[in-house]
């Protein structure tokens, strides 16, 4: 994608003047220092997923220029974020804080509101505060990565803890786990395994919750709850506070493990293969957040474009797809189960004897034998994250179309057969009727699984933008006439999603926006975020 | 203790006129049925565990007039919580919900506030809603008491699903979860375990979370968080809603199970042992929250009153415990580890290997067969409960004197011999101090633990009343000066206890302050719960 070369000019936010901006922002520069204040009026670079931009979304779905940061700050420290805050209170100016900004496929590092000024909390504020070995916690700042204390774990020979990554290493801990994002060992709900936070409000005090809230207490990241309102959730998927520090717990290693990888031949076998596979999760025999795959992206995990593939228009042909897979060494199938079994080796013989005689119920059911897989075969890297070892393979898939880009659909239902189908069906309809590749997977939680659609798209042209968000509308909202509803969604996306969960006459936004009525007086904190507009917003058409 | 059988006059809440009162209550009787209110101006009969009263404290802790009801009312339905609101709302009346009001220990059924009109919701509102055998979840009204919901599964023959029960289980499901009670099962944790509310707001509006917020969804008892803001925790431990439904997972049944009873010597052996449990919990050898028990109490659960074993004034001396246990099937020991290990059998073999081996790093040790234990021998309530059978065993130490009462001391700690060493000391010297009989029993969780200090004392007896209230003052003051605090507490020592989170002047409590005024503008609902006092009642002296 050409990247426009001329200097922009700073988006400013609606509702301020420019040089009452431009004054205010020179203000911010003598509190924080002239070098933690950076103005946006530079080229957009997309840059890649290693270096990517805190502006904008490298992976944009709009226009560039839509969501797009006026300027960027680098507060140093929670004093600093509190100076931060108060300066967008004094001048009304939505501010937006990201950890890392790699949030990919749900927005990358743009605001919601164009023009906002971009609190980037990890440049600064990346220190591992603590890790403690007898109680398997550590605490953390926005710019600690997975790969970060992956690397620190190492470092010190903790050998006897495990973190758990989400599919990508290079996220923070932090802005993962505020999203609810998931990973894939037993550890995988992030947010159900935090503990203890430390939040800037949107009118500038600082809380600890939880035990964070005793002073000199030494149970922060032991005991999640305190005493009182447990109020952690409302800083989840929100724009109720920043984040400054949180705790993690850490999984114990299990003393063995073994990934192992199944494939089924029949697009129908979905349906008789998912509901073999509940009791067994929920009864933890299948220990971990499976991927039940499908053979379209595992093909295109492979980092090949599509082109190499099939030149023509509209979805490639699955018999072009089932070609790909039979030449491969996995062999020909249409999905594949990834797993990962832990344990002493006698508990895991047990566990997979149980896994496999169920299995083999659906004909045709292949046992992948890992000794015949290649080294960069993409079993490798389920295996690597299904122990807590960071990876980037995942990004492969992004390759399939020129400037590959995606955006994510993500809706949660029951582990069941008839529902598995029913959302297959939807997302196929939906990129057919689009011509887009689909590519699903099936995550499978505890007593939920999400089904994650990825669409991949070339952001350099402005048609595809518009098919995937068209199809991404779509699928959006025949899914919540359905009874589905997305766990998480992209930023263009969020109105809608909140809108979908409106039941009682929309009873649990209204009370979101009290909340945050509340809390943020001026609005000034992501105005938009997850559909929730503060009042000096609502009622003017900002949402999309 | 004696009841006064004169009838009493009706406590009418401060700041509103008898006669205006009694009107409003009038009017509320029009809307709900004459037979729905029930004006509280009988003696208060304290009855036992399973005729407890809905009108005060059973085990009372002040002059049972202090914390009593007005009236009670019953509300058969969401809507009718939403009418008792309503109307509270409309007349400025403090009312306080309740499940079944077993709260003992922390308050029974009473109202923080005097006068306060106390909704009890499980008497008309007590059905299971669902049992969804698949996805191992139910939903409950506030009247299923863990008994009742025990019942429906073997009724419905559901035997692959377990629940998870307090040592009591004629609490309530809903009263016990949204005060963060604990169980003893994996399942233990009963908040973590719950998925999905529908609240009445105290504005009156009902709310569902998570899933709930999408109509026709299939998964509100499946995925806890929906999308945005995870909103459920703000209802625990707190005065912001009146939770009307609760989704709640169920235990797989583990396909087998095995209770083991360790006992250790001496006093010091806290210390090792704590630090011997530690790995074991956190990576799930033990695997369910065990309790660690003093001798004392294990001789007082036998149900006999302290008197057959000792007449003198002050604790009983460590030689009458001590030889008392000698006399018992267990034998003479100090602590003794009540455990419970899960799964297939040769699953079990491994893990209580290992527990056994490491274990038995404390001289003295005793393993205790199981089969050398009459049928009457607390041990096996422990085993009931960790299988997830409802029991109530428990209620024998408070026989232990008269009008036996009790009051709960709760701290967390991380689970170190240095802090239970610390604990255990910090208890004993104001258990010595006022002359109170010491019961120390460690709830081991996941990465902390609860020290649970029972004091029992004779409710009829105003001086023992007191001396149990200071020794708990005392004992919860010294414990925030060492760093510990309460996970939960009794409604007379919420204000001391919400005042130990006292971090950053006391930012927390400004937070739920914040939130209070902006959910309860008129400050009617459940005024003082958690410490936490809507703006009415701030600075006028409500704090206790
Ligand atoms: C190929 C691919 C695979 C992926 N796989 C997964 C996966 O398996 N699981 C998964 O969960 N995600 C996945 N993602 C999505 C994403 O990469 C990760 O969730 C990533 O960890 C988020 O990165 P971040 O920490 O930089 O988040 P950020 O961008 O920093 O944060 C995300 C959002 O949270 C809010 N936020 C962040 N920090 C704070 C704070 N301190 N205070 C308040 N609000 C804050 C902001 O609104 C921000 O936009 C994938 C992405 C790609 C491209
Ligand atoms: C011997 C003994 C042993 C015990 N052991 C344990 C134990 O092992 N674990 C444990 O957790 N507890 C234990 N308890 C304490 C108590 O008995 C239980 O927690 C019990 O389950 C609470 O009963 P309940 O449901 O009747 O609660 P309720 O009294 O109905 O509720 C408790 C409080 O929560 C709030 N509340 C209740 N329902 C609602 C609602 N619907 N909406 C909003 N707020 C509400 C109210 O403020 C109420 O006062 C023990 C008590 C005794 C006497």
């Amino acid at each position: 994608k050409p990247v426009n070369e001329r200097r922009r000019s700073v988006a400013v936010p609606q509702g301020i003047e420019r040089d009452v901006f431009l004054k205010a922002l020179a203000e911010l520069k003598e509190q924080l220092g002239g070098q933690h204040v950076e103005i946006n009026d530079k080229p957009l670079v997309d840059g890649w997923y290693m270096e990517h931009p805190n502006t904008h979304d490298m992976m944009t779905i709009l226009d560039d220029e839509e969501l797009v940061a006026s300027a960027v700050v680098y507060p140093g420290s929670t004093e600093e974020v509190q100076t931060v805050v108060a300066w967008a209170n004094k001048h009304r100016v939505p501010i937006f804080p990201i950890s890392m900004g790699r949030n990919l496929g749900y927005g990358g590092a743009a605001p919601r509101v164009r023009g906002s000024v971009t609190i980037d909390l990890g440049k600064r504020m990346n220190k591992i505060l603590d890790i403690n070995p007898d109680d398997f916690t550590c605490l953390v700042e926005p710019g600690v990565s997975f790969y970060a204390l992956y690397e620190a774990l190492k470092e010190k020979g903790y050998d006897h803890m495990w973190l758990d990554t989400p599919d990508l290493g290079g996220g923070s801990i932090i802005g993962n786990t505020v999203d609810r994002g998931v990973g894939y060992t037993p550890y995988g709900d992030h947010w159900a395994c935090h503990a203890g936070l430390e939040v800037v409000l949107p009118t500038g005090e600082v809380i600890r919750t939880g035990m964070g809230a005793l002073p000199g207490n030494n149970t922060w990241q032991a005991f999640p709850y305190g005493f009182g309102p447990y109020s952690d959730g409302i800083f989840s998927q929100s724009n109720y506070g920043i984040v400054t520090k949180m705790g993690m717990t850490l999984m114990p290693n299990p003393g063995g493990y073994e990934s192992f990888m199944y494939t089924f031949p029949n697009e129908e076998d979905l349906s008789l293969l998912i509901d073999i596979i509940r009791p067994l999760r929920i009864s933890n025999i299948l220990e971990n957040v499976a991927q039940l795959r499908h053979v379209a992206q595992s093909v295109a995990a492979r980092g090949l474009p599509r082109s190499k593939f099939y030149s023509g228009d509209g979805p490639v042909p699955d018999s072009v797809i089932h070609a790909a897979a039979a030449d491969s060494p996995v062999g020909d199938h249409t999905w594949a189960y990834y797993g990962m079994s832990y344990g002493p080796e006698q508990f895991r013989a047990y566990k997979l004897s149980l896994i496999d005689a169920a299995f083999r119920k659906i004909p045709g059911t292949k046992k992948i034998d890992p000794a015949t897989l290649p080294e960069d075969e993409y079993f490798w890297s389920r295996d690597r994250i299904a122990a807590g070892v960071p990876d980037i393979h995942e990004l492969r898939w992004v390759n399939w179309t020129p400037n590959g880009s995606h955006i994510a659909f993500s809706p949660v239902s029951p582990i069941r057969g008839v529902d598995a189908t029913a959302l297959f069906a939807l997302g196929k309809k939906y990129h057919d009727k689009y011509g887009i590749d689909f590519f699903p997977a099936f995550c499978v939680g505890l007593r939920e699984m999400h089904l994650i659609v990825e669409i991949v798209f070339d952001r350099a042209d402005p048609q595809r933008r518009r098919e995937a968000l068209d199809c991404l509308r779509d699928m959006v909202d025949e899914a919540a006439r359905l009874g589905y509803g997305e766990y998480r969604t992209h930023l263009v996306l969020m109105d809608q999603v909140a809108g979908t969960y409106s039941w009682n006459d929309g009873a649990i936004m209204k009370f979101n926006e009290k909340l945050k009525d509340a809390l943020d007086p001026n609005g000034i904190l992501a105005p938009g975020r997850c559909g929730i507009w503060p009042r000096r917003y609502r009622g003017r058409g900002w949402e999309m």
